[in-house]
């Protein structure tokens, strides 16, 4: 396990929220709202704690979760163009997607085996393969709109590959991708005998087109792709549907074979949390109240305001079409890499960003290319999930100190 | 890692649990409370979840915990007899004590490496273990008393070994390590270089002795001996000190050094979880209202019921002097082994518990020792961290059915 490159430092996402703190600058790098999640689900869970005559008592929840939000998560998936799942069997509930990650990466990834992923991409998922004596390789999301390259991926197959780790809607390019991008990732785990981790942890935050419109590409899970059920699991998280990342429930679904050999892993990490916020969660996937669409609509023109905020300040965003983030290429205002600009940024400009190359394989150091054209040294994350006057005050320190 | 042995099935707490269910039996197995923890503790979450002006916001806690947690864990560690801990860096909150033995076992033990226990020994040391690639080597606790012999675990160390597992007070058995003991585990870690992981999370629940007086050893964290420092780190879990085990808050207390090796994988298994829970503890710890105290006398009786009626049964129980658990010799009354008479136990009696050899190395296939005169497989397992009621239904069927 490479201590050095991987765990001896708090994550990017940490690191860059002490930096705001430190220099009270607009914090647009960690991926939380700056509000808290819908007071009726804030106050079920409350009343799960106070009253579990109610609801789920106080003590251990069973290490699949409570059998009322599994059967949730089932009848939210089938509504949304899933497939059926058997809910005592094919979904479990995780501390967070961040565990469900963990136990699938530990489950699956053996030490001296390799684990494929588009890059840019989420970072435990290499801290997590390190740990499993594995290798992420990485194959780049190709051009302006970050699309997957299917033949690319299946290219950089080889022997030791066990795993493929997707993620959509993506985080950090907002890519939502196709049907038919899946069914060919599902074609290539068939065919060289991979497991498919598919973190879609964004699938309630698929944002309007350019103009309002409606959005151009909805999310389908993997696990609708013909196929899939022999070699895909999908993650989902109520952080991220909900607006609650500190209540940290996640979930994992796939074939009952696939999610027992990680609930194997699972069970001890953490055995099991939080009764009284899974009892929420299925409450609020029963009934989102309208919470999901509204929350869309926020974030979309949330996106549209930073979008435009960042193009006076004379950066070059895309238009994320999901999740909490855009991108903005720096190459035409700075010769400064991703790195050295977030660096200035927060101390100079009073805003907190995200270097895009701490999310790639190349940031490590024995990966390290000092070549001066790799595109992803040009770019920055910017989260747009927070308040509007948030996003105001990012913009105007850009837009009169840049 | 060794899937068969160690994560097809469910842990031997929920297979027990799931078999109570099924057989309508009274649930003696698994080690969780039968009521729910303090009300005000509970209240106290549930404010954080609906007003959070008054506490932390339902986003992300920070990945070492909430400040003001660390430095409830800190004062408190230090009010009773620890030492003098930095909140900044030297403690860290965790899920649970069981996410904070998987991250310390997986940053501490690398392929190849052995790591020492006291044996029986909690079920998630030798899973974590396997998870690493490294060997769980087990040193039985000696004679009726179980206590640890220090010269045999010394003589267990081998050049592989990176790791001592020290749990006080102990589960299943109930001992309380005395000061030499954690001096000697200390010297031994010290000349060896060994890191010590030492579970202390029934820290609070020292029972009384015999006669209803004073705790005849009360628990002294490792981290009190001297030179314990630069070894050791101490786990501690809010679900066992304040009945309220679904909360999975816990937490690792020892220097910089240790606690940012173990954080830098605790970030990636599910970075942080549960501020409203952290904020109540926090308070729970600062001023318990008398639990502490009032848990381990109703604790001791319970544990004074279960005892009388184990031995009207006929069984041969211990009279533990921490914890939740008592071991019972079945030797007396059955040739059966533990295994075998817990099933019988469950199905024909309506009483699940624990059968101790799950708890040894030895219950893995390749260690399995057919020997008819290994002690640990004529123990079982029984919970009193149960209503009395409940505990007397168990007795009333044991002493009638057996
Ligand atoms: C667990 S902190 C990271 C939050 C997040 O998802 C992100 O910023 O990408
Ligand atoms: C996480 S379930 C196990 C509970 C427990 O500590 C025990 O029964 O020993």
């Amino acid at each position: 396990f490479d201590h050095d490159a991987d765990t001896v430092l708090p994550t990017i996402y940490e690191r860059t929220t002490a930096a705001a703190l430190a220099h009270e600058a607009v914090n647009l790098g960690q991926g939380f709202p700056d509000q808290e999640g819908p007071e009726w689900l804030r106050q079920a869970a409350a009343q799960a704690l106070t009253d579990p005559t109610s609801g789920p008592s106080n003590q251990y929840a069973p290490g699949l979760g409570l059998p009322v939000l599994r059967e949730a998560v089932a009848e939210d998936h089938l509504r949304r163009g899933g497939v059926s799942l058997d809910p005592s069997s094919e979904v479990m509930i995780t501390t967070g997607a961040t565990e469900a990650i963990a136990a699938s990466i530990l489950a699956f990834a053996s030490p001296g085996s390799q684990v494929l992923t588009f890059e840019p991409h989420y970072d435990s998922y290499g801290a997590m393969a390190a740990l499993a004596g594995a290798e992420l390789v990485g194959v780049p999301l190709r051009g302006p709109e970050f699309r997957p390259d299917m033949d690319a991926l299946e290219a950089a197959v080889t022997e030791q590959t066990s795993m493929l780790l997707l993620n959509t809607p993506h985080n950090p390019t907002g890519t939502v991708f196709t049907e038919q991008e899946l069914r060919r990732a599902v074609e290539i785990a068939r065919r060289h005998d991979l497991v498919i981790m598919c973190d879609e942890v964004y699938e309630q935050l698929v944002l309007t087109g350019p103009e309002g419109e409606a959005a151009p590409q909805p999310h389908r899970s993997v696990l609708s792709v013909p196929g899939a059920a022999e070699v895909a699991v999908a993650i989902g998280s109520a952080g991220k549907s909900f607006s609650v990342t500190g209540w940290k429930v996640g979930w994992l679904c796939g074939s009952a074979e696939l999610v027992n050999r990680i609930r194997g892993v699972k069970q001890f990490l953490t055995f099991s949390s939080g009764p009284a916020f899974q009892w929420a969660v299925a409450q609020g996937l029963q009934d989102d109240r309208g919470f999901f669409a509204e929350n869309a609509a926020s974030l979309s023109a949330a996106r549209d305001l930073l979008h435009s905020g960042l193009q006076s300040a004379g950066l070059r965003p895309n238009r994320a079409a999901s999740g909490y983030f855009l991108l903005a290429d720096i190459s035409e205002i700075t010769a400064l890499d991703d790195v050295a600009f977030c660096r200035l940024l927060a101390e100079e400009v009073g805003v907190a960003a995200i270097p895009v190359s701490s999310l790639t394989i190349r940031h490590r150091a024995e990966h390290r290319d000092p070549a001066e054209g790799d595109p992803l040294q040009k770019l920055v994350r910017f989260a747009f999930c927070k308040r509007l006057s948030t996003l105001e005050e990012g913009i105007d320190r850009m837009v009169s100190r840049l």
